[in-house]
């Protein structure tokens, strides 16, 4: 029997009609002789919402306490789901992330999920039920309610298919799928019919807002295919999927900006082995993720050491290095917070010659000066200045011809 | 060491500076040297706000899903009111019903409790923090989250007091204490200094809307005292405690009228052994609770039996009737939801004379109809007509000086 993983994001939950409508999709795939596991967001704008509360109470809100709050948003619709699908004739049960067995770590408000059980969720699809899971949230070894960061529903839905085998993850959204590029930036961006998880991996950890980059992570591990789709028309959406031969022919795949990081350079570090090591360590420490490094020669036994954080871990990864600033004997402290990063991405660059000069020689000719770059095996990465960023990224979006079917 | 509970209600944290006013009496308990335990209810209207949405989308939602989409409104404000409790710098955790360890039988949107755990409390107690609990809801032995019925947080917050042998559960709301009426009703009704379990009990059973009822049998049970207090002065409040010797000279404590019952007569039971008990017993099994029940003289091996019902149960408790009809030889049923009950309690009554004769004179010379008569040791009732409740009321609280401190 085939088994349907179907995950509604918080606009496609947001009232009571677009609930139905989420839960008559559930159904007539139930119909069709699936095992249906639906798992819902906060309905539209509740967890801002309750932020909101929460920051009016207090500035410095626990973490704890947050998750305990901002959890109640999910159990919320994964109830009312249940109730719609109830009101189809279908049965149907829902779980909070802690009651079908969700187990995090201890990060609060970035909880990673560790371990799932199965038993009771099988138990209720044996009894032919829609099961309904709460997304984006877990429990501790303690019994503390975690969540698992902004968009962890996808996260959710993903872990609960690859569990579960699944034969398909179904992420419905408020898009058509996914794009070469921001429709909103880019009027002539065009909706992909298939792209591969590395590539996807890529363009959200470099700012395009789709999945929730964990949820791609446990997708590539485990092998389960997602289709992004729209849920308020039938569009097919965008198939992520691991890797075909065909797909080596697209040079790039779709390129994205993020405005989201800051960059942070300590000028004149001493030039001896750990600095770097040293610095770094501090950072992972307090859990802040270094995005880019760049480390200029050194001059004189002293070096430059620039690299960018996101910018809401700007205040702390600056009191961190200017903690160690005496010990890695560094003269100043730098930030910048209004720089943008640019990237293309795409499988065919692994064969492709010319890509990167093709971005440089594009940025040039608008005039734009690259700050720092970064590559992988299939993504180049430009640090730019933050005004730029539209601009910028219509022209390379222009240059690679991405609007055109390959 | 001291310990107190203290239970704040939806409004006296419907908002953020309200609940940072009742963390503030917290706050000033506990730096007072006592261990606090705070129980809250949901904030404002949230839960009726909730039901809504769930009737939006399922005219008949199932009591399981309702309990967790319920529930929610409580740990939302469990974890709001630590934040403001940290806010004022003091050390404070929440948690859900189930988390602190409330289990409770399976009767979904009205489950009791029968069981509470005591480790996590006392442990985190014991770091001097103040414990934040969500009232109204536990989790039944297979984990399915339960809500304790309207007004639970009151069970909660003295179900813990009882548990932790506290020295006073204060209660506050947005009354100044409990009245010998309602003054919404009788403008000239007075707050009581003290009240007996058992006379707050009678007035509660008979429709006084100041504490949950279940919470007062526990009280009583174990003898823990309850002060129901205004959240919005710094007023005593009334104490409710056991009774005391120099009770015995009130003769009527307060007066209360009630318009959720409704009465059910069936006409021409055959008069045999064991028909009322058959009735009642199909009822007790629809969990439907009969309040005041009358049969009637028999006439002709024929009787009528009259009953009432909370308005709520008619339907349920009509269509059970006329079931088992036939069973019992039934000639007819007959329903009235358009009656009001009217009740005077006192502990005196049990030493003195002539209160219900004073009572039946009053209503006569008020020309209201008595329709049907119920007493206990400390309490008369008579059903009246709806219509006349308001006037009813008034004439009794006038005829017993209630308005007078006795």
């Amino acid at each position: 029997m085939q088994l349907i993983v179907q995950k509604f994001g918080g606009t496609s939950v947001a009232d009571a009609a677009r609930m139905k409508a989420a839960a008559k999709r559930a159904v007539e795939a139930h119909a069709a002789g699936s095992n249906i596991v639906v798992v819902v967001s906060a309905q539209g704008k509740m967890t801002d919402e309750l932020l909101k509360q929460a920051y009016e109470i207090n500035k410095e809100p626990s973490t704890r306490e947050l998750d305990s709050l901002l959890s109640t948003g999910e159990q919320m619709s994964s109830a009312l789901m249940a109730m719609a699908i109830h009101s189809l004739g279908v049965p149907a049960v829902s779980f909070s992330g802690r009651q079908i067995g969700i187990t995090t770590d201890s990060f609060h408000t970035k909880a990673r999920i560790v371990n799932i059980k199965d038993d009771r969720i099988k138990e209720e699809l044996s009894e032919n039920k829609i099961v309904v899971v709460a997304g984006y949230q877990g429990v501790d070894e303690n019994d503390n309610i975690t969540t698992l960061g902004r968009g962890g529903s996808d996260t959710s839905a993903v872990a609960l298919a690859a569990l579960l085998n699944a034969d398909m993850c179904d992420i419905y959204t408020d898009v058509d799928g996914i794009c070469t590029a921001d429709p909103r930036t880019v009027p002539n961006a065009r909706r992909l019919n298939k792209i591969s998880y590395d590539e996807i991996l890529e363009l959200t950890s470099m700012g395009a807002q789709v999945l929730h980059v964990r949820s791609i992570e446990f997708a590539k591990k485990y092998n389960v295919p997602i289709r992004v789709r729209p849920s308020f028309n039938n569009g097919t959406g965008t198939l992520i999927c691991k890797e075909v031969k065909e797909m080596e022919n697209i040079v790039v795949s779709g390129a994205t900006v993020s405005k989201n990081d800051a960059k942070i350079t300590i000028i004149g570090v001493s030039d001896e082995p750990g600095q770097a090591a040293n610095i770094f360590h501090e950072l992972a420490k307090e859990k802040i993720n270094v995005d880019m490094i760049i480390q200029n020669a050194s001059a004189h036994g002293l070096t430059d050491l620039t690299f960018t954080v996101s910018k809401e871990d700007l205040p702390l990864a600056l009191k961190t290095t200017e903690r160690i600033k005496g010990e890695i004997k560094a003269k100043e402290i730098v930030a910048d917070d209004k720089i943008a990063k640019l990237s293309v991405v795409g499988i065919g660059m692994r064969s492709h010659c010319g890509i990167a000069e093709k971005m440089f020689k594009t940025l040039s000719d608008e005039k734009i000066n690259i700050q720092m770059i970064s590559t992988s095996e299939i993504k180049i990465s430009c640090v730019i200045e933050e005004d730029q960023a539209e601009k910028a990224l219509n022209a390379v979006h222009n240059a690679f011809e991405l609007d055109k079917e390959q």
